[in-house]
């Protein structure tokens, strides 16, 4: 039996909590909020403190700019410390603690479940029993446990942004695209999907097509005229290119 | 049963042909090479033209700068001529002839199967009977079946060349940053189909995170550092600020 503290109450650590719930291996000792009052006021009660010195594990899932600070609350504790967060560094945790990172490679959003079983978990931690006990701790929620440096979490944060922060901020284009046009915004999400599902058999490579990719200037062209935001055309030149770029030099 | 004539050897054109002999209301007659030579050779023999002429539709499924040359070697048949792409307007199929448009709004690639019956099939005709033929036509593969004006048709063939050949390419760059860090491009296979799958239940409004979106200043100037390619560093900077406007302007 695992035990942990949560601190922090956003996505992520809601998220967890109900993967923690499901299974009987991990002990969910508590979730402490991590606003600088409520949790300085949390940590002088007793029994907070004591259910703290017997978890095997402390997780702070909060926002990145947090994290510093919160985990400096932790250092009067003889605890196991983890963050949850895909930019940060396992330096940015105290040294005077044994660290690590728990990093769950998703994206959370507050109404949609989301099945852990296939989520990547990126671990790291500085001392190998504590390597063996975050794999422990990955494997009763997740099938895909990794060792990730944090030198290579920082490059996996930075493409998982690209693929989905920026691929999702395409669809809001294409979705006021629709909403000014007055197409319903229903018709693209079959090709979201399977522009999404080709990735199980095909490389990026293989998969692309467009304009871009076969150089048709004509349309290119045409859509530049269409797009009235200043930002979006330069946004679809710089994408455009970018393919142009990728594929002549393969040619 | 429908009598048709396909036009074209490409990849829409061999998705259409699986579908269209998966069901017992489509007789497909023949399907013609769209080559200049090939085609000229072919329109000269009588039992070709026979078959052309008995068609109720010759579906062109050749590439947008072809469609124009292609259409104009029908004008001496009396048939019922549509194209298959997203972008050509109806007005660029001879004047002469009865005309329309047969759109199947997906990403077809060689290698890969798709279920017809989800994909929006746009349709356009300039006469009534035409648009019952194509509705019918098309309920024989899908259940989506769209009458959209050219107009629209062309803000929606925007828009899909942003959702899908944009995102992929964003895939290919997350691909690229895996490879030149030695981490496997398969842990972050889940996030993208989440990314997309979150469609069917949020708006890309909802579905939004990241440090754009809530203006994480440090992990954007650290991206961006980490970014070597030029090209690909503007592509950060124009898509962050995008999101930075589209949420800014809500608050």
């Amino acid at each position: 039996m695992i035990k942990v503290t949560l601190i922090g109450k956003g996505n992520v650590s809601k998220h967890l909590q109900r993967a923690f719930l499901a299974t009987k291996e991990v002990m969910l000792f508590q979730v402490l909020g991590s606003r600088k009052k409520e949790l300085d006021t949390a940590l002088k009660n007793k029994a907070i403190q004591n259910k703290i010195n017997a978890s095997d594990i402390c997780i702070i899932a909060v926002s990145d700019h947090a994290i510093k600070s919160v985990s400096q609350s932790f250092t009067q504790f003889n605890t196991f410390l983890v963050h949850t967060s895909g930019s940060v560094s396992i330096n940015d945790l105290p040294k005077s603690l044994n660290t690590g990172v728990f990093y769950p490679l998703q994206t959370f959003s507050k109404d949609r479940l989301v099945a852990f079983k296939t989520i990547p978990i990126c671990i790291e931690a500085k001392e190998k029993k504590d390597t063996e006990l975050l794999h422990k701790l990955a494997r009763t929620i997740s099938d895909e446990v990794h060792e990730i440096s944090s030198e290579k979490r920082k490059a996996l944060h930075l493409a998982a942004v690209l693929v989905n922060n920026f691929s999702n901020h395409l669809y809001q284009i294409g979705h006021d695209l629709c909403e000014d046009n007055q197409v319903p915004f229903e018709l693209l999400k079959p090709l979201i999907k399977e522009t999404a599902l080709k990735m199980e058999s095909l490389s990026p490579e293989e998969a692309q097509t467009g304009p871009a990719k076969r150089n048709d200037q004509n349309t290119i062209n045409a859509h530049l005229k269409q797009l009235k935001d200043t930002n979006h055309k330069e946004i679809y030149r710089l994408l455009t290119l970018s393919i142009q770029n990728a594929y002549g030099k393969k040619l």
